[in-house]
């Protein structure tokens, strides 16, 4: 199969605005252009209330059909990018569209459609325990005081709060009492509604792993001032940099993912957890401790969580989405109480009280430590199968990071990352590049694919460990 | 019993800031000046940004200790409104908190706690359909794809826009299909997205009635340029103002409650509803309706929604808190397409697919009709008590409004609302003054107060009801 490779051309707009339009045989102009001013936005180069230029002052300058500048930013208008108004320029928005945590299935203009479902931050959906949670909703419904079906407090139900620090500090190490408990519709909006009043406290951009998840970084930088990164290393995040960093741009709090760093699977070292927590009673400043997959842990218990350590210095994150479902839009935060209460104030929505009440009864009655369990066994079989088909391939073919969580990174050869994407992309594949998930101003790095091995469901597994199998052959 | 009259005074801070402090013997100077910092920030008289003065300034400026303001600057910094910063000056927050949509119940700081709640725009809770819903979540959980366990479309479950779609044409006269619809937690977290849309594109604030919800009224304040008010009469909005207010504001959206406005249960007539349709072709402007109890009309059947007459220039809003519960976090929109897109792309946290599910089963099953259909009758039947209690008490008391909805306006003789509203908190019954829904840039208007007579359980209505006798007798 012939790749098709990216023909990507700088040109300049206006004064002072660069566009890479990658252009391939499968993917016209309009969407490059669309996906190039989108970026532009969510980096934060097109500033929020930025003028566009006229769509036929741009399309001139970019050599371009008017018609393919009027359809890239009639559609960026419809998503929220930017907003048009009669007889005015087109601007950026004042407030651009939130990131949905996790990427859509390619779609046709990309290649023939997902057969193979393997991108990373999902559990198979297969695994939900429907039986389970519906016989905890008959016990919660039946069970719950009249008061909890009127407005309540923004921050959660306390039957929920209570079964959270309980639960949290078993198996997490986490220390709290219920009031420092926030419940939130996933872990995204529990980050976004922090984000918010840490940004406003510390007035500069959190720093975040140079190596993470693009939708939560995107968030932030939409949300207040630019993420800085913070470098990587075979041990994990060098938390040692903090203090360079604080002194050079000011940052007084970063998100770390402890447990397991994302994408690339390392644990963070005691003493680099030591130095973070070091550095945050310095700095007056705070980590952010995303556990997203703190339970999943294969070969011995897990360490806990770096909040234990500091409740006074640490927000930590969690989530349903893996153990449970995404679906469901259960998160939770631990936080010292003043953030606790500030987080909770900034509550519009909030999240159902059945699902709040259910998930409480799941976690006092054992019922959600069993199916942890379950899934757990689950998703390790997985990763020895994977781990099994990578092993031996080539020198430059490995999987890295501990025995844990729903996916893997597994490193290719120099050079060969884009192609892998082009070929995984036409047979099928949804999976993601490892350049997808790296800080716009961090080094290069090596490169690599991130196998999401939990996603598929338990008919589909085999055929997708096969599929992937074919796509390292050409590069092993 | 002697009224406690509030001491007003009006005092100088910084350069150009006034605050009002309202000092009563129950509720010291620390609390006035809370409230007072509070209300500048929500009402964008002091903007995102602002220093305040050093606490020892202010004290000074005002004459108060020092620890009284600091206390305040903490509280409020804890809140979310304020920003502190060792060394820097305390500031307005960028974000300031949204409003929780109903207010909380009176704590000791303003009298002897709740006995009688009479709170507006809360159902019985007692009523929750506890069976049916669960039922309906057994199906449901049982009928759901796997793929609904997933990441979904942020504007919600297929099931249940396609559901709202159908149910909302039977019953209200909405025409759109199901891709019109967005799932959202709450109509006040619908508001606030829509709004967020709204105020990019048009750079205005929104009109809103010169009566209304104060929660969502502060929260669009909060969102973006402040909103205007829209003189109300005795036959509803004055839309045929709405061209005016657009060449004086530039405001190109207008948020009715047509069916039954809020607070004062007027219907919108027909030729202003027309008129209002007019305007928003005519500015290329939009209509937003809370429609919020629009199935609780218990004369005749309810006039159909405005966005009947004009799908293209109107976004509608609704709510399962009236006929289930507010604490289930379920509301929907319904908006021309591009709405709908621009709205969705701003989701963060969603509504838990569990509950989705069990209401679109609800709705497609007629249990909702049922639902609706119990609690119409019940609450008719309190309607009724309430306006016999009323009847014949005085020339200066009447219920006004058409027979509808969960909440009752009874105009009080000119000058009798505070003393009333000092009586209830004094006797423990939870009620709300007609001024505290009044725009803050409307003209004065009557004196009322607003009863929420759904709010108690089936248990505690009678005594409710003897208890607002009291307090009107004294009036009457």
């Amino acid at each position: 199969m012939t790749s098709q490779t990216s023909s990507g051309s700088r040109r300049r707009v206006g004064a002072d605005l660069h566009l890479d339009l990658a252009v391939t045989a499968g993917r016209g102009v309009r969407v490059a252009l669309t996906d190039a001013l989108r970026d532009a936005v969510r980096s934060g180069r097109l500033p929020a209330g930025t003028a566009l230029p006229s769509s036929r002052g741009l399309a001139a300058d970019l050599g371009l059909a008017r018609t393919t500048v009027v359809d890239a930013y009639a559609e960026l208008t419809a998503e929220g990018w930017l907003t048009a108004r009669q007889g005015a320029p087109t601007r950026v928005a004042a407030t651009v569209p939130v990131p949905h945590p996790a990427p859509r299935p390619a779609d046709g203009r990309d290649g023939p459609g997902v057969v193979h479902d393997l991108r990373p931050g999902r559990p198979d959906a297969s695994m939900f325990p429907r039986a389970a949670w519906w016989q905890a909703v008959r016990r919660a419904v039946a069970a719950a005081p009249d008061a909890a079906w009127d407005y309540g407090d923004p921050a959660g139900r306390p039957e929920l709060r209570t079964a959270l620090a309980t639960y949290l500090a078993r198996v997490r190490g986490v220390r709290a009492g219920p009031e420092q408990v926030v419940v939130t519709a996933g872990a995204t909006e529990g980050l976004r509604l922090l984000a918010g009043v840490l940004t406003d406290r510390a007035g500069a951009g959190l720093a975040v792993e140079e190596l993470g998840l693009h939708a939560h970084r995107r968030m932030l930088d939409a949300i207040g001032p630019p993420t800085v990164p913070l470098a990587l290393d075979d041990a994990g995040a060098r938390t040692a940099e903090l203090p360079d960093l604080t002194a050079a741009t000011g940052t007084r709090a970063v998100l770390l993912t402890p447990a397991h760093q994302f994408p690339t699977g390392i644990p963070l070292r005691p003493a680099r957890r030591t130095a973070a927590v070091a550095w945050a009673r310095e700095a007056d400043g705070i980590v952010v401790e995303d556990d997203y997959d703190g339970e999943f842990r294969y070969d011995r218990r897990p360490v806990g969580a770096v909040q234990g350590l500091a409740p006074e210095r640490a927000a930590y994150l969690g989530t349903a989405s893996k153990a449970l479902a995404p679906g469901l839009r259960l998160g939770w935060l631990v936080l010292p109480v003043d953030l606790a209460r500030a987080v909770a104030a900034r509550m519009a929505g909030g999240v159902g009280v059945v699902d709040q009440l259910a998930l409480a009864d799941l976690l006092d009655s054992g019922g959600y430590d069993r199916q942890v369990r379950t899934a757990r066994r689950h998703y390790r079989l997985r990763r020895e199968e994977l781990v099994a088909l990578v092993a031996g391939r080539g020198p430059g073919l490995r999987v890295v990071g501990h025995p844990a969580g729903l996916h893997a990174l597994i490193e290719l050869p120099d050079g060969t990352e884009a192609g892998v994407l082009d070929a995984a992309r036409q047979r099928g594949v949804a999976l993601e590049g490892l350049g997808a998930f790296r800080h716009p101003r961090a080094a290069a790095g090596r490169d690599g694919i991130v196998v999401g091995f939990a996603t598929p469901s338990a008919s589909a597994w085999s055929g997708a460990l096969t599929a992937l199998g074919d796509l390292l052959a050409a590069v092993g």
